[in-house]
């Protein structure tokens, strides 16, 4: 696909030295926008996307043809209205929509990062998006938002900007990643690099592409978006355009068939390397660990307003991970709200139409903007 | 290895029609025994293993050099008291441990089966066993038992031999494979099948082995065996001898290495057609929809006494799954105990020293002997 022509990119010249040591410069941020910045600049929502996501929140994404990942909660009248907000979303540094990543070429060497690529940490994600209000002149947003990795770049970022957001709200998401998310990527990263067509991370030199690993990496990952109860309810044992069993390793179910679908159609729009340095910098998201051990003074400077949320069903980020971050604030004595709320659809539940969800956000956007 | 030099084997001379239509005979079921079989014959107990489990019970398993798979639970003075009763168990079919399965020839090609292997089901893996008895003349065992698939195999055995054992013990298992079991045993498929080495399961002949992916079936399945607090306790985010994260992809965190010591140490036992056949066999495993939808009507005939033992942390086949099956038991009057043993340790709490396990089973089956 020619990913130049669709993609608005911002090319930051100002150095930015990595957690890593190495310092990058000149590199671009992929971003899109919705809705209009008002003439105070004081309307703006800047979205953070989750590990497969993407500068393309709502309507149809150009490069995939496909409804955007967030089209049911941004745009007109929707929780994140775009006749009030003006919506910021930038794809993170290391993916691979646009921004600064594994797929793009050294400028020194020339070739392909590939696996030369800087191992990226959620802090220099935030800080890397920081440009853009620079870019767009904005002295502070009205909220940063965003679910699973999106909420855990919400937290960076307040906590790297404490005045630069109004409001943020933290979506299904955690302070850092525990032992069974850190092994759960794992598990997808060594799917990707046991493909022999990974090449050492060289596939695209070498015209391969570690497609079958990639696909089994999404299959594990989506397994951990659904609640167990939510794939009994939808798929059960049904059986995938069958009568009977067929005894052998055709989809005989319809679970079977749909996992094989998610796997297949990820590799169509998703790059291996980006899988792996994304996967990488959430497993190295600790916010606490940046202030010994004290999540709370991770927000000791800010006085933005939270709102937490979470699903009962998520069993990915639980409630209980999403109320650490409440304790640590309300230990502070900080402006936080919070809700957990009822579905069965697990962690997939904040990309997906959850009506009480869906309000909750829209309320607390709307009363909080009302009482700018 | 030599596996022939160290494996008692028994060849079913009997044919066996599987579920499949396919009817096999002459075939070999590999077979260990613990303690001494009494004059009676009515001390026999048939164990059955779970998916990667073998006949090598407990001592040393003369192929693999290490610990049987329930060295904790079988032995003299122990839970299954091997002072006492006389302890059978043989490999699954579809196994690679001796039992008949996809690593041997086909009789009449000459050529190793590979995925011609007929696929086989929990049903046709007892009927197979069920050839010991005679072998042993025995009439009735004191009992049967099994953990995960070794579970399903004992409730699948009763309800086919309603009078041939006093005693049940179900423990941490599941009448019927749900969604999300399904899910993750097809993404270990996936995971093998996509190993350019798997040769679509030739790599016998081919010489080759599809080790990493199979490595990355025994991953995933591994983290279902843990629960995310056991976890958390056991590796939280420890690193793996090092000061600090190091920004590549080698194993920053214990979890990792972990795993894929796992991953690596799995493949030198195990063989990546088997993992595939009998993987299938489990999700095929519904007892219920063999009676119709009644579950019920699967131990109508029996009058023997069973006892169910589920793990509170067990999210592969959850407390609930196991109480399905007290309920179905207490609709038609069987003489059924249950107990939930709280664990940390997950699905995994049954092959681990959980003492209030380990006596719950031992009271059970020495009291119900007493009274035989």
């Amino acid at each position: 696909m020619n990913i130049e022509k669709n993609i608005k990119t911002l090319i930051v010249n100002k150095p930015l030295k990595l957690d890593c040591g190495k310092i990058i410069k000149d590199f671009p941020i992929a971003y899109e926008t919705y809705g209009e910045l008002n003439s105070k600049k004081d309307n703006a929502i800047l979205v953070f996307h989750a590990l497969t996501g993407d500068q393309f929140v709502t309507g149809i994404n150009p490069l995939t043809k496909k409804e955007g990942w967030w089209s049911n909660v941004v745009g007109p009248d929707k929780a994140i209205d775009t006749n009030k907000y003006f919506v910021i979303c930038s794809n993170v540094l290391g993916g691979c929509m646009g921004s600064y990543g594994p797929s793009h070429k050294d400028p020194d060497s020339k070739t392909i990062y590939g696996k030369d690529f800087p191992v990226i940490t959620i802090n220099d994600i935030v800080n890397a998006q920081y440009n853009l209000l620079e870019f767009f002149g904005i002295e502070q947003l009205f909220s940063i938002t965003g679910g699973s990795m999106g909420g855990m770049q919400a937290l960076q970022f307040i906590s790297n900007f404490p005045d630069k957001s109004k409001t943020v709200v933290p979506i299904a998401t955690t302070s850092s990643h525990s032992a069974q998310n850190i092994a759960f990527n794992e598990l997808g990263r060594q799917a990707i690099t046991a493909d022999s067509n990974w090449k050492d991370g060289n596939y695209t030199s070498n015209n391969t592409n570690p497609g079958k690993g990639l696909a089994v990496a999404r299959m594990a990952a989506h397994i951990t978006y659904l609640s167990k109860k939510g794939l009994q309810e939808k798929f059960g044992r049904k059986l995938q355009e069958r009568e009977d069993l067929k005894f052998g390793f055709d989809a005989d179910f319809q679970i079977e068939s749909y996992l094989r679908y998610q796997g297949s159609v990820f590799v169509d729009r998703f790059d291996a390397n980006s899988y792996l340095y994304i996967t990488r910098a959430m497993d190295y998201f600790d916010l606490a660990k940046q202030f010994k051990g004290n999540l709370s003074k991770a927000f000791k400077n800010t006085k933005a307003r939270f709102f937490i949320i979470s699903f009962t069903s998520d069993w990915l980020y639980p409630t209980q991970e999403n109320k650490d971050i409440v304790i640590a604030l309300n230990s502070i004595g900080a402006d936080v709200g919070f809700v957990e709320i009822q579905s069965d659809k697990g962690h997939d539940s904040f990309l997906l139409d959850v009506p009480d969800f869906l309000s909750a956000l829209k309320n607390f956007l709307d009363k909080s903007y009302i009482e700018n």
